[in-house]
Formats: C-alpha cells, structure tokens, sequence
C-alpha cells in the first residue's frame, strides 16, 4: 500500500501520495450540501466522516474511538502497552463551501503513516496516537477548537451552553452525535503521557509554492489580534458641502487602511488586513457618515504584534483627531502567538533534509490545533505546498507529489524521534 | 395676509414667514405614509397635493390649472393679458422620507410673493407663472426633470414607455392622475413668451448658515459625473500572505479615495465625493479581492469638472498599474452646468441687498428644474439658509423669520424686474 516501507510491502503501484488524495476525496463526499463541501462540528455529515476516519484508523493497525467531544481517536500503541504518545493530528470539521485540504490533509497523511509502520511490522519506542479533531473551525457554535481544547485540559464547561443559529446548545448537539457531555472531563491527557504533538497541514499561504519547496517547517502559529473600528463623520449633500467644511467618515478610514499597509510593510514578521468596510449611508451622492472596518494583525511574535496595535490606535487617534470625526477601536479577538518547540523544528527540519528538500522555516498566520495542545505538550507542524496558497475555497488544491512527499517526512520523523524532554537533556 | 405690502392690507399680526411655513406644514400631510413625508410623481398624495396647490394660486389671484404632465401651473397676469411671464416655481414632489422644504417652499413663497402683489392691487408690466413641477426628484420613474422638461420642450416621448418599480408605465401613471399624454407637446412655451426663470430653493448645503447669512444668490447649477470604480486584487488569507505577495484591492481603493478628496481640495470651484464603497469578499480574515466605489464630481464649470475627472482617472490608472491590480472606470452619469444668468444675479443680488443683507454668491451643488428651464430661458435662483446643511431628510429645517426674508426678496425683484434681454441692450 506504500512505497516507502520494505520493498516486500509494496503491494500495488500506488504511492502513499495517491492514497491521501483517494481518501481525502472519499472524505469530502460527507457533506451538508450535494455539490460544496460543507462540514459543521456535530452535524450528520461530520459523524459519518468520523466513522469512516475511525474505520480508516483500525485499517492502520489502529484501535479507535469517538470521545465525549465527537474527536476520533486512534492508538498505535508503540514496543509495549502504556508508553507515552506522540499525537498526530488535524480537524475533519470544515468551514462552509470548503476545500477537501484544510485539516483533512493532516488526518488521513498521519493515519497514511501510521499505515506505513504498520505494514513494515514496525513498533516505536513510543505510542503514536492520531487525533481527528471535530472542531477546529468554529463556524457552528461561537467557539472554536473545541476538540483539541478538550484534549489539551481547556474545554471550557460553559461552553456547553453556547448555541447555534438555529439555538441548539452544544451539549444538545453533542447528545444528538452520541457523545456524552459528562465525559469531557475524562477527555484531558496527562501531560506524562504526551511526548510532542505534530501536524501536518496545507500551508494556506503562497510561500512554499513561490519557493517551490514542497514542505516547509512551522516556527510558530501567529498570534492574532482583531479589532473593528468605527469612524463617526457627518453626512451631508455630495453637491453641496464644501471640501473645507466636510467631516468624511471614509476619507477618514482610507488614511487608515494605508497606515495599516504601511505599518505591515515596514514591521519585519508582521501583517495586517483590512478585510471588511462598511460605509454609512453608502449613497453615491452622500458624504459619508460612518465607516466600520475591521483590522486582522498577525505576528509570531507578540511583542512585535503587541508593539503594532499601538502604533496603529495611535496612529488612527491622530487621524480621527486631525479630522474631527470620533474613532472607537474595539478589541473582537486575541490570541497568543504559539511557538513550535526548537528541539522538534529541528527534528523536523532534519527529516526534511534526508527526505531530500531544503527545509524551508516560516510561520504560520493561520490558527491551527496547536494554539490549544501548546498548553499540553510541545508541538510541531509540518507545511505542505498548495495552489496558489487558497484555502477555505472549493479552489484549494495540492499535489499527489507533494502528499507523498509529506507523508515521507512524517514516518522519517516519526522513526528518527526523540523526544524534546530527553534531546534537551 | 403679509408684513410687506402697504399697511392697509396687513389684516393680521402674521408674516408671509409664518403663512409659508403653515402651508409646508399643511402640504407635508399629503403623504404615502403617516408617519414620514414620501410624495412621489403622479401618485394619488401628489393628486391631493396638486389640488390644495391650485386652491391657494386660486386665492393668490391667479388663474391656474394642472398639466398633461401633472405640473400645476398658476398665471397671474400683468397689466395687460398676454405679456410675457416671468416664471417662477420649484417641484412638489419629494423623495422618500423627505422634508417638508425641498421643492414646496420654492412654490409656497412663490405663491406668497403674488399673493402679496395681488393683495396691494399691484399688476407688474409682465405676466408671473407659478409652476409646482410634478416630477423633479425622480424617484419613482428612471426619469427625472419631467415637469420642468415638458415646460422647457425637452420632454422625450420615449419616457412615456418607462416603469415604476410595479411594472406601471408613465403612460399609464399620467392617465390613472387624470392627465392626457396626447396633449404634452402642447406644454412647451414659447420663447418670446418666456422672460426669465427664479426658483427659491433651501440651500442644502451648509454655506449661508456657515457665513451667518439668511439667503444667498445662485451662480450656477454645478454640472455633474458619476463613475463606478471597480478595482480587482486577489484574495488570501489574512494570516498567509505576506505582504509583498498581496494585490490588495482595498488598499488600491484607498488610495484613490485620498486621491478623489486631494484634487478636489486642490481645486477652486470642484467637490467630489466617494459615497459608496463595497469590498469583497468582506470577511475580517481574507485579504479583499474587489472593491467597487463610487465617484460623485461637480462643478459649476465644467471644464474644471472635465480637467479633473481626466486627472482622476490618470491618478487611478497609475495606482492600477503601480499595485497591479486592474481598474475598470465606468460613467454612470452626465449633466452640464447651468449657469444663472449674469444679468438676473445683478438683479437678484441688488434685491437682497435692498432688503438688507449682504448678496453673497454660491454655486448649487445639488441639481434643480433650472437644469431644464435653462434651455427655455434665462435662469436664476434664491437659496435659503437651512439647519445644518441637511435635506432629504425629516431633520430637514429654516426658520419662518428666513422664509420671510426669502419672499421679500422675490417680491422685491419682481418689482424692480427687467428683462435680462432688455437689460442687455
């Protein structure tokens, strides 16, 4: 089924590369709509997809469950019962109108390695466990990586009482998936238990394929912080207001959108989105009163992100200022930059070079499962090239080449693995 | 009935100020709603509205009557039948959730001046027209000016095949009012019948309020273009793309935004205005891939106009290009300045000044009949100062004490009227 074990395992034609790509395929049938891929945390479609993840997993050689947060989980135990575990892992939840990549790509690659030792009779000093995480995304319930949360010893127990739009709480969702919510608690690792998370996952971003690279090694998962701003300016007849008498709401915003770009362009590890702009009453003959946008600054480094919301709330008070149109500037979200354990990019980048690439470091500006196992465990994650980095789009591509490229990786790191607590003394 | 004309007929301790501002009271019940004043072309509150008009040109002393476009027209003849008219008016119609100034003062102080003549037995070497234009604003059909428009001979009879939005045609509308299509190509008048058009009008700008002035002599009707501004970036995820591998269309788009206020700062006698911006896809996390804007630019002259729209796009190809983000400009509207006749704003500023206030001169920003009238004959107009600057809006405010320095003004100018083309040689 591989053709990277023993030569005498290599039972068809087939790379692990095509095999990933078969199931990832196979994955994405299972979902709310007939023709885009829509996969909500404890819906129908995600319980399906777990079954078939967890029959995919005892196929690995695996032993396999559904825990009381809808996570599947399987269990290559490693030369004997009991050891400590390195987890594999990634999401099977989706966002709405999808790709088949994001998260799944990480889930079917790790059981795909798991596989590969399997069919080689192979046992690690270690146990390897493959977790296939229920809620990453968020998209269902006002929360969001819910299952590795859980796994991390975060779930948070109010949780249960966040509701859906169509106000199903979570604990309800969770009894209707077959999950009983009074387990979670069971649900946390204990920390002796846990020697290192890794994942793998597509890169959503252009460098590796600008590079041509097909994997990358994670330094660490940016922290964000999001923030709307309101500019309150005064409305009034397009024909007949004077320039000099004009306070322009959007005028006002476009001076900080700049100021965004330009902060971002010129801060090392930094970027910054504007994505979102509402102008009020937006008629093509009113001067505009308000403008709402929203602000999205990412860094691996919290400091140097830290450092940027300063200079832009100055920055944007001085335009509001100058301007005499009033500026709120409210905090919608934060999340600390998580770092990727030194010990285990180094692993990892050592993997990639005897796999025969250039180990590229970079850091990732999307969230990932790790933000939550960071608290458990130390973590690692693996890029994969994609198309034009696109992701949470149907467009979302990569590579059968490239699958069995990261495939490869991962069992080389997997056998050469030690663990970060023993390579640090 | 008014404080101006001699002192035998001042019957009561009342204004024309204050019979004005009473009658917008009484016109603004004639609505499509109970609650706001909505009165669109030839709907059965404009019939009631056109009605009640006729009822005070009646009392005015005028002989008046409703056209085959639904205009109200009023004559109140010199001091002999036949003689030429100086056409006064403004429109009836409104917007939605409009206020009670825009358009009906123009009418109701028109009304006042010659009631006032009327009351003193005072006949002027030439006739008056007063016309409450049906349609000025344009809301209900995709046709404005279409009271002025018959009056000036620019009706296009093609417009009697538009639609509202219920699918009726201005056929239809005219007939189901009472008016016979057939007989539009009766209204135009005759040239040599036509002295002069004045309007009084709220300003709609916050000018004469800004400068502490009750009313201001127009020096034109600025001309206008519109343009739809699309710009195309490419999306990313926000937390992916670094920043020198973005095409992003917002910060494109603010560019120019900063670019349209620049020039218009820069440039004596031009406003123009962004109004309107859309971004896509709008979400906080994905890097906008389109934004569409519009352009609102006028001036009174239009080669002003004309020389920035062409620096505009100059500045807006170069920014294109400069981010590599293509830019599509396209027209969405057109309309010449209309210049006030020099000779009737000597007129018009001599009787302000008579009155007793300074004559200041400004341009109208916003369109007005006049737009149509200065095909016909010369035109002129009177702005009042009004709260704030706003219209089109419930807040939309003056003062009764300006309303009375407004007709006093028109009476004036009436009394002390010479034909411009008299005047001229």
């Amino acid at each position: 089924m591989s053709s990277f074990g023993p030569a005498g395992s290599v039972r068809r034609h087939e790379t692990a590369g095509h095999m990933v790509m078969h199931r990832l395929d196979e994955l994405a049938q299972f979902s709310a709509e007939h023709d885009a891929l829509t996969r909500l945390y404890l819906t129908v479609e995600l319980k399906a997809a777990a079954l078939q993840t967890q029959a995919w997993m005892h196929a690995a050689g695996m032993v396999a469950y559904i825990d009381a947060v809808g996570n599947v989980v399987g269990r290559y135990d490693g030369r004997g019962p009991g050891l400590p575990a390195v987890i594999l892992g990634s999401h099977i939840d989706t966002v709405r109108n999808a790709g088949k990549y994001d998260g799944c790509f990480g889930v079917i690659a790790a059981i795909q390695a798991v596989a590969a030792l399997h069919e080689a009779n192979e046992r690690l000093p270690f146990a390897i466990e493959v977790v296939a995480f229920g809620d990453e995304e968020g998209v269902r319930f006002p929360i969001a990586l819910t299952g590795s949360r859980a796994v991390a010893g975060l779930f948070d127990p109010n949780a249960l009482d966040a509701k859906d739009s169509d106000g199903i709480t979570l604990r309800e969702a969770l009894q209707q998936f077959g999950c009983n919510p009074l387990e979670i608690p069971e649900i946390p690792r204990r920390r002796d238990q846990v020697l290192a998370y890794c994942e793998l996952h597509i890169e959503q971003g252009p460098v590796l394929e600008a590079e041509g690279l097909p994997v990358g090694i994670v330094t660490a998962i940016s922290g964000a912080s999001r923030f709307t701003i309101e500019v309150d300016g005064v409305a009034g007849h397009a024909g007949t207001v004077p320039m000099n008498l004009r306070r322009d709401a959007l005028c006002a915003a476009a001076e900080m959108v700049l100021e965004v770009e330009r902060t971002a362009k010129q801060t090392k590890d930094l970027i910054a989105t504007v994505g979102r702009v509402d102008v009020l009453p937006g008629a093509v003959n009113v001067i505009p009163s308000g403008t709402r946008f929203t602000l999205d600054i990412r860094s691996p480094s919290d400091g140097v992100r830290l450092a940027a919301v300063a200079r832009l709330t100055k920055a944007f008070e001085q335009t509001a200022k100058e301007r005499n149109v009033p500026m709120r500037m409210q905090k919608s979200y934060e999340e600390a930059a998580a770092t990727c354990h030194p010990n285990l990019i180094e692993q990892l980048s050592a993997a990639v070079e005897r796999t025969g690439f250039s180990p590229r470091r970079l850091p990732s500006g999307a969230g990932h499962d790790g933000l939550a196992m960071v608290a458990l465990c130390p973590i690692s994650m693996l890029f994969v090239r994609c198309k034009e980095g696109i992701s949470h789009n149907p467009a979302e591509s990569m590579t059968t080449e490239d699958a069995d490229i990261a495939v490869r990786v991962l069992v080389d790191f997997l056998r050469h693995f030690l663990s970060p607590a023993v390579a640090a003394h």
